[in-house]
């Protein structure tokens, strides 16, 4: 297959093309590195990354950030910025990549552990992941002959010595473990699910 | 109690004040109409609503719009309306009125059935009210001395000749009933739930 990668310079994004690598067509896409670029709060950013890749037969993104702060500290905006950049940036690449996804060709997107688990400074990622599974259930229905899923991975193994502290008696799960669910999705036949990895 | 209800006007909002007010004092508010008038997407509103209704014990939301369309015919602006009104509405209120709640005090927002069961053009409902029910769950964690819900009504009785082809073979609910879900959430103990009325 060939396979689009948005974020594929992150830990996950490295695990998802290292395992897909031997037995896909992987084309690596990064706001500023990769093969391809792209801004996913843009359009018409979008649009240009896919008048260059041409159609695929699956799409994955695995990026997009979320503000964390005590919703005692937390600005209004602040609290849009996920909306803006993770919700957004991931339902805007479906509702413009399904025009270039082949027939019988997916969308995996990443939600995360902490749409069900609350940790200190996480009400605005909660809510955020929350929306991103949402979205995948409904968009599921409405996306005839395609498929739509999510991956939540709980906190890396690789991302332990910076965000370890945030995610206190949380399992970790390396990128590579991680990556078998992408991997279930895009090879697989389910749709509409959210493949939690914790 | 003191409570302000937001969406006074609206069919769920008149059902609230009518079973509240034998009991309570109940401040209603609009956008146009009501006791005090306030917009839900503009913070500085929100703070002079508060000034000039000054501390309350409780703070009803039954108000927020979303864009209906089939996911295929939806432009990336229309799926985020519902994010910026309905969503961000009500989570607006929240972190500028936990200031003005006094110990003890209540929020009761509204979600809906679409956070759960999809129609056609409600795809961007899903990813409103789940992100919502997302938000109350984690906001009970950090809203010390106060608690926090949400009511999910199914389509009200008294709007199915407007909304009723649009929910096929769904049960309806009365306002009246729907209202009593919001009197458990006021005067109840219950914090970080939602209340389905379905």
């Amino acid at each position: 297959m060939k396979i689009l990668v948005i974020g594929a310079s992150g830990t996950v994004g490295k695990g998802i093309v290292e395992n897909l690598r031997p037995n896909h067509e992987v084309i690596r896409v990064g706001r500023q590195s990769g093969d391809l670029q792209v801004d996913l709060t843009n359009d018409d950013s979008i649009q240009q990354l896919f008048s260059r890749s041409g159609n695929v037969d699956a799409i994955v993104a695995a990026t997009g950030s979320v503000h964390f702060a005590p919703l005692g500290e937390m600005k209004t905006d602040e609290f849009a910025i996920g909306l803006q950049d993770k919700l957004m940036g991931q339902v805007r690449l479906v509702m413009i990549g399904k025009d270039y996804l082949n027939p019988g060709g997916s969308f995996t997107l990443t939600s995360g552990i902490l749409a069900q688990h609350a940790i200190r400074g996480g009400v605005s990622a909660m809510a955020v992941n929350r929306a991103l599974e949402g979205f995948v259930q409904s968009a599921a229905f409405e996306l005839a002959g395609l498929r739509i899923n999510a991956v939540s991975p709980t906190v890396l193994t690789e991302a332990l010595e910076s965000y370890g502290p945030f995610f206190p008696g949380f399992e970790s799960a390396t990128a590579a473990r991680v990556a078998l669910a992408y991997r279930r999705s895009i090879e697989g036949i389910e749709t509409g699910q959210v493949f939690r990895v914790w």
